[in-house]
């Protein structure tokens, strides 16, 4: 076997199981990378299912790790926990010019970018959609026969076009008020525009709506949008999803959530709900 | 009634239940002060017992608020959680001369200064012991006849000692890696000396162990303690409390976790369960 150069950063014990955080250099962003992952203590020999959690606009793999509250429910339900960075890092990776929240450093969009000087280092889809599952396939317990996946904002848009263009890697798609279609949405226009150029149609592998519209699939869907999340009317349009997956016919839980706004006080309410409901699509057969 | 003067910093829903922070002008401090509380919904009119959940060295309200995974258990349980400030704060406020974590800001130790320069704002335990209870008891709905308190090193140190002072107030008391024993550790030497002066027997009231020596007691007590914990041998001594419970036939569990650390990965770990038994004492008769 290759020798994989990962770093641990630290491995804490956390609710029955190891919280890690592990660095390695990425050929996919040509940076290095920092990822989490929770290993619930298992009987050795043994592997679990693995659900990816990827993150929004400005966020690392710390936020959800500190604030994401899936741990009692990864280590109940038996599930590894995947968190990847939301961008490449470092002094030589360019940044928006005004750097802005919303593209560049923690904002790649889970885009491979083909406009310059953005296409060297942002290839986060390559990183999160082949480069990452193959190194966590290596070193982790992770049957990797048995992925679900889910994401916030961002991550969420993330989660859903990563599952629609890999037709049977996942087993349970779900998402915490997630972008659903960046070709109607001014995060979208300025993100996929900056990545990928004025060519509208390149965007549309990166648009949940528009890949069910070109008849790609999820197997299942979970979906928790707060009701009170202030970029739910202009850059979320949940709407657009649901009327999607009515369309395509893709049996779709898509659950409006009153009072609830964008932050982790709104995720980590529905974390634990849908780390079950992911492990019961993980565990069965 | 008299205007409370309270300036509601964010009230988020999460968990089913408002996770609030809110900011107040400290007569016993003499600063503005920062507290955050989590109230379960509820039946209009009602009131609910209070959890108060004391922070250690370096913290705000805002690290068990955002860490400490508290609030599904206290939706569940109908338990108000109230997270106070560890030191006053301001420009105004003396700081340690080396800016050190473990005196001054973010270490009041929640002790009624009486050196100089220190006495004027260093006054945690009228703080959370008289003043912030009014205000509770006042602007929201909490039932002050039903009062749990816990806490994480340091402010365990609080929580015991201030359950151990005000005998009847507290149906149950819990702590996270306590200090057991200023008197018997170098944090202890540093504050108490600092705040109190060298006279040691000023610092008795000051000190779990001593209390409890001199004739305090606990209602019952529950205490988990990380046995990879970098800090117990020689500041918290968990071994301290468990000898001097058992001397004065205090009904303790006193649990040593194996692996776990002194972080909010090993708080959150235990704070549903912690949040449950207190529930427990607290829904009772």
């Amino acid at each position: 076997m290759e020798q994989v150069p990962v770093q641990v950063v630290s491995e804490t014990k956390s609710h029955g199981g190891t919280q890690g955080v592990y660095g390695h250099p990425s050929a996919a962003t040509g940076t290095e990378m920092t990822f989490s992952v929770f290993v619930p203590d298992r009987p050795e020999g043994t592997k679990l299912p693995v659900l990816w959690y990827l993150s929004g606009l400005t966020c690392t793999h710390a936020n959800v790790t500190e604030k994401g509250e899936f741990r009692a429910a990864c280590a109940e339900a038996g599930v590894i926990l995947v968190a990847p960075d939301t961008s490449p890092r470092g002094d030589d990776v360019p940044d928006d010019a005004d750097k802005a929240y919303d593209f560049g450093l923690g904002a790649g969009f889970y885009v491979d970018a083909t406009q310059e000087p953005w296409a060297r280092n942002y290839r986060m889809r390559s990183y999160v959609e082949s480069e990452l599952p193959e190194l966590i396939a290596t070193i982790f317990p992770a049957d990797m026969a048995r992925q679900g996946i889910t994401g916030h904002s961002m991550g969420g848009h993330g989660a859903l076009t990563i599952a629609l263009r890999n037709p049977g890697r996942f087993r349970s798609v779900s998402a915490f008020a997630p972008i659903v279609s960046p070709l109607n949405c001014p995060w979208g226009d300025k993100a996929l525009g900056g990545y990928l150029g004025p060519d509208r149609a390149a965007w549309r592998e990166y648009d949940a709506c528009a890949l069910i519209a070109d008849g790609a699939r999820l197997p299942n869907l979970l979906v928790d949008q707060g009701e009170a999340d202030g970029f739910l009317a202009e850059q979320l349009k949940t709407q657009l999803l649901v009327g999607a997956c009515a369309k395509a016919g893709i049996e779709a839980a898509i659950r409006m959530q009153p009072g609830y706004d964008h932050s982790y006080y709104f995720i980590s309410s529905f974390m634990a709900e849908h780390v079950a409901w992911h492990a019961g699509h993980l565990h069965r057969g």
